[in-house]
């Protein structure tokens, strides 16, 4: 015969399977000596046989479960249903993955008229038991007979009333009883039936109702929401009650090995004499330190310590401890890893592996990637209380207070003079970067994760939140309203870029928190990691930021945001209404040393470290103003200004001409058009310019003593013959370069992969390439078909909110699509060039899961955002690991 | 050793490779016993062998070419160098492939002083040979010995003038005389050298000429553009000069075996007695019909009858023959297949397969698919003279003239009133399509070949021309202008939709031609093809015109046309402007009977074909004013009118409300937007009318007698999810109306494939789905990154003219990088769906190249606009040819 049924003592925590989280849990504290109330675990098979058998107890099962009461009650000296001495036992359900308060829990099974006559006896306070006994029949009624709970709660409303108290736990002995005995007639009426006083029919009918709680509505929705199988079935815990109310020498309470905040080694938590852990949420006692048992009772204390210390060391981790003294003795309910901050965490890995239980690896394996960003940006104080008016998209993480300004050049002005402004505005476009500079944060009412706005943000390092679009913007009355109340001019507003939510007024801030175990973590994750770990930076500031994280090089500078410099804007935008080569080119004249000099700044700082530059890729019109901004400024210089005034005359002439080139160069689908290679197969005089400053740059510093290494990127390649071409133009630039400096630069080309025929026809373009770096922001796009600026405000949250996507497929990348054509491209490459280094730059580069998937396929590298280096570093480490272990 | 040089009578047309195309066919005609005169072929193994060598003849060539020779002098009769009798040779390159004009030519080799005294006598014409003579040094100085030829040409011109005369055929002997001695010092004096008086010193130099005008500047890039090996080397053709030119019984002509305009089955030609091809070029004297030969020398024509239809019997095609007549004998010079219209070209086939010369496959093989559309529209006279006044892109095939009128409401009204008009705007909306419909064609001077007006025009059968920017239209003054020159309202146009010609004035069109041979090329066709043709269409006169010309169902019937309907486009715009679910419900009830009427209407003239209907694809905005449209409505109302006026103050702020909303639903990229089964998930309700409308038709069609077979598909998925809930969706509705009405309804569900992500997580789509319909349109800019409007009117051009591209991916599939992405769907969704079809719906439906990979990759169907059918159809039967024969 199967078995069905196992005592705690049989089980270990290798068992979740069989016996379920909690069952595992239980059987394996059991098992290394620890005093937790006895018990047996009915197995998840036992629950599935119940379904397949068409909801009846598979054969066997009921006997067994028999059995295992009576060595509960051999060993507890109770028995179940004696008045003297009355066995009670707690019935929760426990499935393999923990569904918190998704299944259904009886306590204080076995009560009827007699053991709580014997409950009563026992603990000497009748007025517990009579509560204990409305409780377990309220409990019962509901779980087991499906009695509609507020029947039970509208005669306990009715009763407080009458006695005039507002807790339970104001209700006295009488009323008690007087709920026991309606409790019971509710019963009797609901189901003609009498409250069940056998504790064994009790028992089959809780255990049974624990199987069907399996699929009531809520645990079916729950397992949808996770991802759980619907087919694994629940375990049942059925274990001996315990109380800490049963006089000054009982108690109950919570500790932590460790301090969760802060990650300190000494136990850290709270207890009560005398009292149940409801008595805490009931309010009427506050409870005490841990430390104070100590002093109440040393030597319990002692044993407690001693038991959270050999179950630190037996979980190798920080242990969350539930505890019961019940008559002076201590059982132990619960114990399970604890759940801390972030830099707590970080401490506490270091130091337990430096205590010799969790290796390097463990320790480097147990932090959160996804949570370490938290701790390098400044935050908002978790303590402080917030106003929050408005919530847009978390554009760029960090967060920041200050006077609300709806102009650039005002931000500039306030900034210079020291002042802190956040910048509002509708969009941001190139004309305000020097606002966005002088600004602490950006505050945008359109545009998405990839707007203007985010991206020069996320590049700075400046908190972001971007298309809040409960934001009504007024510059002319300077002001904006949200929700009908109004900020002028001048508001002091918060930013919390990493959840987007935007709180009235100024808040208190912590710093980052760059412990010395945040560094050892990440000394050791450099140790283990085979991915190399590039940061995206385009200024020499990011490439220093990027630096001091630990960046190995910069594996993406775009060189569009050098364009948007406003010093360079108006030569850019000569270059672009250029009606000739040669006025083009003499526009580029102008861009070429000022180019230069970005790329001197870039290669000094990161001191022969690679430094990958992409060449221009946005469409050109991105340089140019806004076609209804302008179509706007003419209608308002017309109706407003003095028609006759020649100088408003010619401002108009001016505009409607600078209307007609930005019509020319408008796109319906800028994603798809006008860019990338294509500006530099059109205009091949733009490409030569940039490589031209790059290698000039190089050639100066090698001239210096200086070491670089510079890395040539064309973007959005679709054919062999682009990349071709554009290379052998590079590559006669350098010649020029070397030749007329006598200085040999080393350098390499490569190509970025974004668009799925580039990855398609990898084994074409591969012979062509250095090296390939994905940008899978655009590749995500293409192979979706989603424009990000359009999807994330509009469709997107439907589908991951309907779960038909798991994930924003911008923030963790989509294996399935956007991965397979990956993995296609990683193998046509590399059968044609197996030189060929792989990387990724797109903003998955920063995000662990998908490097991970970096890891898998093969990668040389990823490169993130400065701010994410971090991240990435300890990702790459666990990647490198789970590889590792898989290959085992 | 090698054999270098074969004799014409030891080669035959199987040796391209070794002999190039003309010395093959020379081979050939002299094999099946033609007089085609002496001559012999150096092969293109000596012309690589040549280059291998460092540029020396390889050893035993020259041996070989001077026994050639000799074969040669004892077969003429004539001799090298005899001043008697000379042996004169014309010696031309001629590689595998041809590459007309690209290599050089030497005529008359072997003349010198003493030969051409020798020619003078045996032509009785000392003129003659002078002119042989001055032609043969200057041809040879050119090509032998790299003189310029202005050079020559300039005392030539020096001359001409002091004799007084225009043409060179009118100098005097003297004159030539003058010119030979002149000539020969230019010689001396540019190589230091006297002129090679020796017939084997000149051939022996001509041939390395012919092997070095390999590698010359026009030949190399006729090469590359052209894709022909650079390796492949030329052959030398060497053979006896005839001369058409010695006397009355001599003649020159062309002919071909059927008459290239209407197939008709009479030699077709022109010749001139005593005459030179030169002097029909000269313009001296007008060349006779061929028939008159009958009557001038019936003997000599009943011969070359002869030779004409045993050429044709022998090619099995119609011939385009080369002649000359020396001293009465025929020979022949050339033959080849002739080039004719294709009108003929499809008579020609059917009766040459009648006549049992070629197969039923081989006839409907020589028809060019692409042409075969010509036949469907009416076009332009080709013999008329046209008044181009701009060219556009041509974006609806055929041709239109009328008056033209720059308002869709104008265009509507006289169009009822029987006026031919053009329909001439900026681009065309959906508030336009009446006056699209009223009209002969539609003239844009801004939007791709997938622009509204594209659009609208190709499906309607219109003829269009789109994007012609040098158009200025000024709405204002109901005037467009050209270059300068105004066309008021009522200008008389015509516009070629084949070509993208705007043309002053009305011009002579030809009717369609379908001939009955035509009829019979396409049945037989369809004899052979394995894929099934359907039709886009969106009307039931669409599919009457799809059924006409023979397909065999709709594989595409977009509902977003029917939205545009005038009558509707409000209600729709009611739905789209919805602020609550019940609002888009009830204006979504409104439009249910009217989309019920359209697929009644479509169902019944399909008379139970499959009718695949697409549910709702473009973003709403589609269906909405433009912005900047509206700014400037604004801007002109608060200009022009009176603002107290009450009525135009409620105008403004309507148009200013709708204005937000437009703002609202603006898409930074609307082909990656919120579009397709996108607004079926997000607006269930609107597919679900849809569905309705669907069901409803078809269950009222069963129910009156008539067979249906509706098909459901679902546009622009990414995941199987978005499927599994839209069929579920869609099949509920069709068993409520089965319910509904007693009426069983035979349908499918399918999908189109037009994402990347669609085609590579086919594996999971498949199981949801009956047919994948892959849209290749929308999976060639998703997988190239290109937006189609964006692309084509800027950088696609620069793309295919620089050979980056060889074809605009948008025309002709793409297999490289689409069609594998296709190809990896269709294995995937095999795997997982065995009974899946697959279809194509793009435009490539229609295009036979890609037709042919349609079939390569086993598909089921392909669907086109109903003008396409006859060439879809033509295109598959010869794929599915091809396809057998690559299998055998």
């Amino acid at each position: 015969m199967k078995k069905y049924v196992y005592l705690f003592r049989e089980g270990n925590s290798a068992m979740r399977d069989l016996l379920g989280g909690k069952g595992a849990n239980l059987a394996e504290m059991t098992n290394i000596g620890l005093s937790v109330p006895q018990g047996f675990t009915v197995t998840t098979e036992a629950c599935r046989e119940y379904y397949a058998n068409g909801e009846i107890f598979p054969e066997g099962l009921w006997e067994q479960v028999l059995a295992a009461v009576q060595d509960v009650e051999k060993k507890s000296g109770k028995k179940f249903g004696d008045p003297d001495n009355p066995l009670l036992v707690s019935v929760r359900s426990g499935a393999k993955i923990s569904m918190p308060g998704m299944m259904d829990t009886i306590l204080n099974l076995g009560l009827n008229d007699d053991t709580t006559v014997g409950l009563s006896k026992a603990t000497g306070d009748e007025r517990f038991a009579y509560d204990c006994y409305r409780r377990f029949i309220q409990m019962f009624g509901d779980v087991v007979l499906n009695i509609d709970s507020y029947k039970f709660e509208s005669v306990l409303e009715e009763i407080k009333e009458r006695q005039g108290v507002k807790y339970d736990a104001e209700l006295n002995t009488d009323s008690l009883k007087e709920l026991v005995k309606r409790f019971k007639n509710i019963v009797y009426e609901q189901t003609g039936n009498v409250f069940p006083v056998n504790p064994y029919e009790q028992l089959k009918e809780a255990i049974t109702a624990v199987f069907k709680s399996w699929n009531n509505q809520r645990a079916i929705v729950y397992r949808r929401v996770n991802n759980i199988p619907d087919d694994i079935g629940t375990a049942v815990n059925v274990q001996c009650m315990v109380f800490g109310n049963m006089g000054k020498d009982s108690g109950t309470g919570v500790a932590f090995t460790r301090n969760p905040s802060t990650g300190e080694k000494a136990l850290y938590g709270e207890y009560l004499m005398n009292a149940q852990g409801e008595d805490v949420v009931a309010g009427i006692r506050t409870p005490l330190p841990i430390k104070s048992l100590e002093e109440e009772n040393p030597e319990l204390y002692k044993e407690f310590a001693q038991i959270a210390a050999s179950l630190e060391q037996h979980y190798r981790d920080m242990q969350d401890i539930e505890f019961t003294i019940e008559k002076g003795k201590l059982y132990i309910l619960q114990t399970r890893n604890g759940k801390c901050t972030v830099s707590a965490a970080v401490r506490i890995a270091v130091e337990l592996c430096r205590e010799g239980l969790i290796s390097k690896e463990e320790a480097v394996r147990r932090i959160n990637p996804h949570q370490l960003s938290q701790l390098l940006h400044r935050r908002i104080d978790e303590n402080a209380t917030l106003d929050v008016i408005a919530t847009g998209l978390p554009a760029s993480p960090g967060a920041a207070s200050g006077k609300i300004v709806f102009d650039a050049d005002e931000a500039e002005k306030l900034g210079q003079a020291g002042e802190k402004v956040i910048l509002v505005r509708t969009e941001t476009t190139p004309d305000d970067i020097h606002g966005v500079l002088a600004a602490q944060g950006i505050l945008t009412s359109r545009g998405g994760m990839t707007s203007h706005a985010a991206v020069v943000a996320r590049h700075m390092g400046k908190a972001a939140v971007c298309g809040c679009e409960a934001l009504k913007i007024n510059y002319m009355d300077e002001k904006m309203v949200v929700d009908g109340i109004e900020y002028p001019k001048g508001s002091e507003i918060t930013i919390d870029g990493g959840t987007g939510r935007v709180i009235k007024g100024l808040v208190p801030m912590k710093d980052p928190d760059l412990s010395a175990e945040f560094q050892t973590i990440l000394k050791w994750a450099d140790e283990m990691r085979t991915l190399k770990v590039l940061a995206n930076a385009d200024t020499p500031a990011d490439a220093a930021k990027a630096r001091e994280f630990g960046a190995e090089g910069i594996g993406l500078c775009r060189t569009e945001h050098m364009f948007m410099d406003p010093a360079r804007l108006p030569i850019v935008q000569k270059m672009i209404l250029a009606q000739t080569l040669e006025e083009r080119e003499a526009a580029l004249a102008e861009l070429l040393p000022m180019q230069e000099e970005d790329f001197y700044g870039i290669f000094k700082a990161m001191q022969g470290l690679p430094v990958t530059i992409r060449l221009l890729d946005p469409p050109l019109h991105e340089f140019l103003p806004d076609a209804e901004e302008l179509i706007e400024d003419i209608l308002t210089l017309k109706l407003a200004a003095d028609q006759e005034d020649r100088k408003v005359q010619e401002e108009i002439y001016a505009k409607e001409n600078l209307l007609k080139k930005v019509r020319a160069l408008k796109e319906m689908n800028p994603m798809l058009g006008h860019r990338g290679c294509r500006l530099g197969i059109t205009y091949p005089e733009i490409y030569a310019m940039q490589a031209r400053a790059i290698f000039q740059a190089a050639a100066r510093l090698i001239q210096e003593g200086y070491d670089v290494n510079p890395k040539v990127k064309i973007p959005l390649v679709i054919h062999a013959k682009e990349l071709e071409i554009l290379r052998r133009q590079t590559v006669q630039i350098a010649e020029e370069v070397m030749a007329a400096t006598g200085v040999t630069i080393p350098y390499q080309v490569g190509t970025m992969i974004e668009m799925p025929r580039a990855a398609l026809t990898a084994d074409e373009i591969a012979p062509h390439s250095d090296f390939f770096s994905f940008g899978t922001n655009d590749l995500t796009q293409t192979v979706f078909g989603f424009s990000r600026d359009d999807a994330e405000g509009k469709f997107l949250p439907v589908y991951t909110n309907n779960q038909i996507l798991e994930e924003n497929p911008f923030a963790v990348l989509d294996r399935k699509g956007v991965g397979k054509i990956m993995k296609i491209c990683v193998e046509l490459g590399r059968k044609t060039n197996p030189q060929l280094k792989f990387g990724i730059c797109g903003e998955h580069g920063g995000e662990p899961s998908s490097i991970g998937f970096c890891q898998e396929i093969g990668f040389d590298y990823v490169s993130c955002s400065p701010f994410r280096v971090p991240v990435a570093r300890l990702a790459a480490a666990q990647a490198a690991i789970n590889n590792k272990n898989q290959l085992k």
